[in-house]
């Protein structure tokens, strides 16, 4: 089956919103065997959609188009279609009054303007959306489909949950894809492809390499006849990547470092604090961004100076010796922290984020500490780029430091 | 000039990118006065990519398009535009040398796959690249423009701003487009429309109003014959807005809060230090984000919990009588903050973040306080969204507020 995406909206070729509806929706395609061959954008002009439209409509097999369904003169979708399959738009009682029961349920009056989204195209189908005004079209004709959904992501997303891909895989059967991504840290790309190179030669599963902000993701993809199938093959080559790759495997799927030591921290019912120079704050504002972290984040310091350091539990001798952004500090600032917030472990993060104030070549090296009772560790890294990379990319090395230390 | 951009990749196509490029290069166009028609995006398929390139060169006068570039061989946007003009690709010993120079400096071997970078057509004129080995194209002919780009962002900008901008700025002549965004805060997006009515109707300068993580945002836009009469009717109606709008303004272009915030502090030679618990960090990682900030931001102390809200500095007694989470306690913090790492300002943030510790109706209120050697200032407010929205809105908020207080 070959797709197309078209997103509509003037304010795409403005460059005032970015369209992030097409890559989300490119991306579930693989799992259903679909190829995509075509993405557009297009603006809110009737004549523009309709030449899109009836390209579309002549070279691909499944047409999906986000935007366009609102309710004010301007959204044009449902015009755009209708005039390409020569078909008349007409009111629909059903529609109407899912339409008014959804103002009613808001104590709102429904604008007159609205009763457009109640219009619809003989070969089409209303799709439910329980986020919004605007119903979604399925229209089938001519052994051809397309798909019209909603602008917004929170409508377009649920829409396509609950009835568009329930709908699509039931029409696509046969192969089934499945998907799994495993995430490391600690080791540099090139150095996980060398690592892997068997599997990256094989053709099903197939297997993918990627440079993200929280370390090295490798993607398997298994095309089978059913899903125990590929899921099988799956868990195969993952066995042996897990064997190469051992303990630089910190996640899956959707995990992030963040939640993953939230988890461990949770099941061993410890908590944690942080002392923080190098990365101002952004350690203990991604550990809180979990919702689920009052119970095990005490808190966090964040230090801008040796004056700061030392009001927050730093020895300044220590400091006197070593200097406040020196490799030795970083753990202290840990046992810092940990003792002042009364915390089962503690991390600390010091470093040299100042251009100019050393040489060039020690710009963007960081020091990590992780101490608990009965662990002391310190690691060390530098990452090229620009200050908001590096400061992230330390922010991931502590909580992959961090979360090496609970799995002991 | 009617303009069309292509975006060439089969990452594209599978939704692993999101195509930053187009709505990077549609943001630029209008100051142009450039009307862009069409976005499409296309994999590295050379057949697919000649019938796009063909559409194109029908329909639009310029065509923009960005990936393909590069030493692969799935990289064909040079073969396909040569396909499409019918000319024949040559090596071109200036580029050549070029190239060679490029990994001279880097002190590495060029692969022998780099030197198709180094071909090009009679139509086309290499566009230099600082920051990579892949040369633009700008291929003119039959009075229509076609300019390849590199596809990463940080190479394309670059040759954007210092080649092909100013071509085509001369290029285009005649109307001058000028541009000016002013940010506001505090205001909700439907009263800063009714406040500002009379100027959205206007239809040169246009005003239109967006809603923004940092608060309302202004765009005004005028139509010239020259810079001066373009700014001069810009200046116009922004003294207008200022009158209308007043201190609700805080900033304007690419002004950020924490920047304004840090720029107003270092001219006041004031420091700053901040204590929070509703945002977990956010606002001291936010503050600390500015690459200037080393001279006033002290540091930040993030609290999970009463005991750690003591542990601080903040009175037992007033978190006895108020609950942690009350309105008293974010001066109190503020003071706390200010007076443990000894800075002239202090900011505390406290409130219920926590959905199920307290009724549905209070969660997401959040208590600023904001505290100098004499003013001591509070304020409450609450915003709809998921949990990581309503912590970004709290740290404008409190950054607002702050530059209020060091506008007084």
């Amino acid at each position: 089956m070959k797709a197309e995406i078209i997103s509509i909206g003037t304010e795409l070729l403005l460059g005032e919103i970015t369209d992030t509806n097409a890559p989300f929706l490119a991306a579930e395609l693989p799992a259903l065997g679909i190829d995509l061959h075509w993405i557009s954008q297009v603006g809110d002009n009737q004549a523009r959609l309709v030449k899109v439209l009836k390209r579309a409509w002549q070279r691909s097999d499944l047409i999906l188009t986000t935007g366009g369904l609102g309710p004010t003169a301007d959204d044009i979708t449902r015009e755009a279609i209708a005039e390409v399959l020569e078909e008349r738009l007409k009111g629909d009682p059903a529609l109407e009054r899912e339409l008014r029961e959804f103002f009613a349920r808001l104590a709102r009056e429904m604008p007159l303007t609205n009763l457009k989204q109640a219009t619809i195209i003989p070969a089409a189908q209303a799709i439910p959306n329980p986020s919004g005004t605007a119903p979604g079209w399925w229209v089938e004709r001519d052994e051809r489909i397309i798909v019209a959904m909603p602008g917004p992501p929170g409508e377009m997303q649920p829409m396509w949950h609950e009835a568009v891909l329930p709908r699509l895989r039931h029409r696509t059967g046969g192969t089934i894809i499945v998907s799994k991504t495993l995430k490391t840290f600690g080791l540099a790309e090139a150095r996980v492809a060398e690592m892997v190179a068997p599997q990256l030669s094989s053709a099903n599963p197939t297997l993918g390499v990627y440079a993200k902000a929280d370390g090295i993701h490798l993607r398997l993809t298994a095309k089978a006849q059913s899903q125990e199938e590929a899921e099988a093959m799956i868990a195969q080559v993952e066995a042996r990547l897990n064997q190469v790759l051992g303990k630089h495997i910190w996640g899956a799927g959707d995990d992030t470092l963040e939640a993953v030591v939230g988890r461990w921290l949770l099941e061993r019912k410890l908590s944690l604090a942080v002392m923080e120079s190098y990365t101002g704050g952004l350690l203990a504002a991604t550990v809180s961004g979990c919702p689920e972290a009052a119970p095990y984040f005490k808190g966090g310091l964040v230090t801008g100076s040796d004056e700061a350091r030392v009001a927050c539990g730093v020895d300044y001798r220590l400091i006197a010796e070593h200097g406040g952004e020196g490799a030795e500090i970083a753990p202290a600032m840990a046992e810092a922290a940990r003792s002042r917030l009364g915390a089962a472990v503690g991390v600390g993060i010091t470093g040299v984020d100042e251009p100019g104030t050393v040489a060039a070549k020690t710009f963007g090296t960081y020091h990590i500490g992780v101490v608990t009772g009965r662990q002391r560790r310190l690691v060390t890294g530098s990452y090229p780029g620009d200050r908001a990379r590096v400061r992230r990319w330390a922010v991931a090395a502590a909580l992959f430091e961090l979360s090496k230390v609970l799995a002991d």
